[in-house]
């Protein structure tokens, strides 16, 4: 780059490592100051809940017919697949009109009203509170997921639905991706007469930490790595106003089989976890990275269908050289450590490839602090620990050294999966490591739904918050309390005949 | 102190500035993990919904039965008057037993439902989320109310409501009545079974950071001052697993009088400003430290009428000296600048006690940056600012410039509380600005009640939640979704039957 130039922000072919074409320059903090204050001044163009409900479909309805160009430039820039990138924008539609129907249905406002009550201590006056939004939002899209949790995802869909225009830092993985997004979002915007605004983008590292220090800027969304995002909490906690920072920064994803569950279908669970650990080559936050199987036969059979599964599985192409370097030395410091073995190696395949495989351990390695602490950090990409255990003893000593997570999953045989046996104290015992739980089943795969939650104790999210599911929109939002406002004052969510017909708790019953 | 010996922690009399009696000595960081650890290892005494309603309702019985004791103690350290305490303790004891009756009613929980569901994009699995408690909190509590935001207060009684121990931080002003509080808390936690170590109390400035600090702490309440709220923020933050903290740092509680509203009821808006502001002898978080009453001749009448009042009420006792010393000499320096003038000096009494005043500006001071943006600061005690204003393009430029707030007021003539004029453009200008938003009342007295609000904009609060009301207990719990679990290992609140009788949204619906 030429002294006082902007950086050049280029979309690079992973499956070739070649530039494919210049997308932008890096924003400089004047563009990110001009992108802050356009969202900022663009707000009150969302306030009408019915035009951004409107808005948020239209979007999903444009970002549909698109598919065909969006797929395909995601594809060139991230060697996901097309199969994949369909369902990935067909999720991502999805998310876009479910938050269209929670704007619309009104539960997120938290609207309750208490009449004045003198026979309270002390006495309670007329209170209505409902929640407003906090203001722009500031979005860190992800690398593995170009549409869900990039520029038209699951942030920026809750943030529009609270009311929050957002600016949007793009992934260097998908610049190209990330503007063609952007763009129709800003198209629909307009056909809603709002400004186009209301959505920002910009690229490069230097301009996502301008942007979390921005005095507009009033909270922010995070997908990423735990450095990354420790890095910008950090920032977002040292502003002079701090401001909320939920960020999703990684994910071990434990999974406990039981000896009876090996015991009755140790080919099953081999082959599924192969699969889920495989999956988009094991690019996943909830990629099932560290797996807690019986030593003894049973659990010799699950190792030996998942290394048969792994084994046939073919390699791919990571999201971009960084990472696949950094995997192929992740696995091999891995690997090296004593008492680990890799019944499939993974690692390098070619020169833009790698090879999916596994690792196993004894379980009592991982039981004290050492250097198989190692085999609990993430490694990103697709690979897993398989950790054999003597007891429940040593099942318990490794969970209790785990950090947070965003699911924990164990594998119960048909009694257990009844209540027989000690099933509900490995619920228990997995419940305080993360925020979702699955029993007999994987944890790739993170419905769009409104019990969702895709979050969990740091580092898996900087919050107690979701970045999936409709409970997401809370994230953007703040209460606030009007007293003994009278009628003709208040906004019409507050008013006694409920205009808008708004679930609400009135007087501590629930209405709806 | 004696070199090696613990610090000695004195009950003193405002009244006099004397020792009373020592209570206890500063915690030691031993002591601190001591008090943390059993309070953690006594968790799951709370599990039990209806044996912790139970408790909060036993809790609130026992400080009933101690009044007498509790109000001489509590009058003794902080010289409030045995009538206000004697109120603050029954609003203390009715804040008990509405989390009790929350928590029997299990909204907060939270409980959301999804069944499987095949047309989704992604398909939906069998989801079921509700929320459970964070662990161990830490409660920093107030100097100006030794019951209500103090040990038994409205951070200890949300978060056994929500199911997790408390490790309380003593505020110097009053540590004797903190451990008589605690003492009780802990009987009544002894008369349901659960270990007294749920309710634990250290004393000292090094304690309330080291416990900030402890791996175990899951989260922090704190009511304050910015400085030491911030300091502990910052520590909250920079934890290796940083925790929830929930902080209300202070407020200036703006005020604006129409030119209307003066022109109507100027002696009235006058006295009653003077009964808010030196409530207390002015020592609320939610006193008004600004208000912005017009010029001209209703204004005038109205700064007469505030003179009247304010000349007309004693003096008293601040809740500390070094309090009376700040006050004293953050009046006089608020005075000694440009165009302020003082209708009723505020200041130094006699040795111990300081009398209420206020001070007048023009509000064009304080529309631009200067040196009168000291009166943008809050000053704890009996003293307000009268900024007088032109037009209404002053009252913007000077609402613009405030910090965050608790409460933001507004004071309307009949007509404009019909709807009449600019008053609903001034309630969207005030709302940005603060939790809760008033008209024609004062913001002294918060209820305690469903819809209450108390929080605002940093520096309010450090976080978008409310301390006092029903949804504070939100502040101590996080989600967990089980997924696919068989209905023989779900937790009784997510059963299909609902056999707890909960409030849930199935299916995006609600039931109740």
């Amino acid at each position: 780059m030429a002294a006082g130039s902007a950086a050049q922000v280029w979309s690079v072919d992973p499956r070739t490592g070649k530039r494919r074409e210049q997308v932008a320059v890096e924003a400089t903090a004047e563009d990110v100051d001009s992108a802050v204050r356009a969202a900022h001044a663009a707000r009150e163009a969302l306030a009408d809940r019915t035009a951004r409900a409107a808005y948020l479909r239209t979007a999903a309805d444009l970002l549909d017919a698109a598919k065909d160009r969006l797929v395909e430039v995601a594809d060139a820039e991230t060697a996901l697949g097309p199969a994949r990138l369909t369902g990935e924008l067909a999720r991502t539609c999805f998310q876009l009109r479910a938050f269209a129907d929670i704007v619309d249905e009104g539960s997120f406002l938290d609207v309750i009203i208490d009449h004045p009550d003198d026979t309270a201590t002390p006495p309670i006056p007329d209170l209505r509170r409902y929640k407003v939004p906090l203001g722009v939002v500031a979005v860190y899209s992800a690398s593995n997921f170009p549409f869900a949790f990039s520029v038209p995802g699951g942030d920026t869909a809750s943030a529009l639905a609270a009311g929050c225009p957002v600016v949007v830092k793009a992934h260097p993985d998908h610049p190209a991706t990330s503007e063609l997004a952007a763009a129709i979002l800003r198209q629909a915007a307009a056909r809603h007469g709002i400004p186009q605004a209301v959505v920002g983008l910009v690229h490069g590292f230097e301009a996502g930490v301008v942007l979390v220090k921005h005095p507009l800027i009033a909270a922010a969304g995070f997908t990423g790595s735990v450095r990354g995002g420790r890095a910008l909490f950090d920032a977002a906690a040292a502003r002079p106003v701090p401001i909320p920072f939920h960020g999703e920064l990684g994910s071990l994803n434990p999974v406990v089989i039981t000896e009876a569950a090996a015991a009755e279908r140790a080919e099953q669970i081999g082959t599924g976890l192969a699969g889920s650990m495989t999956l988009g080559v094991g690019q996943f936050c909830v990629k099932p990275g560290l797996v807690l199987a019986p030593a003894g036969p049973a659990g010799d059979q699950l190792v030996t269908s998942l290394a048969g599964a792994v084994g046939d599985t073919a390699g791919g192409v990571l999201l971009d050289h960084r990472m696949r370097d950094n995997f192929v030395a992740g696995v091999a410091e891995r690997a090296a450590l004593p008492d680990v073995d890799a019944p499939v190696t993974p690692g390098e395949d070619d020169e833009h490839t790698v090879r999916p495989g596994f690792l196993t351990v004894p379980a009592a390695r991982l039981a004290a602090e050492g250097e198989h602490d190692l085999l609990l950090e993430e490694c990103f990409g697709p690979v897993t620990v398989v950790a054999r255990y003597a007891d429940d003893d040593e099942v318990s000593a490794v969970l209790s050294r785990l950090p947070g997570n965003l699911t924990a999953t164990v594998h119960l045989s048909s009694d257990e999966a009844e209540g027989k046996g000690d099933a509900a104290a490995i619920l228990a015992q997995l419940t305080p490591l993360a925020g979702r739980v699955l029993v007999n089943g994987w944890p790739t795969g993170v419905a769009v739904a409104p019990a969702q939650h895709h979050g969990g104790p740091y580092p898996a999210t900087t919050s107690t918050s979701t970045s999936v599911g409709g409970t997401a929109i809370e994230r953007w939002l703040r209460p606030v309390t009007y007293q003994s406002a009278p009628e003709a004052l208040l906004p019409p969510e507050l008013r006694d005949e409920n205009p808008l017909g708004l679930p609400r708790r009135v007087d501590g019953r629930l209405e709806h």
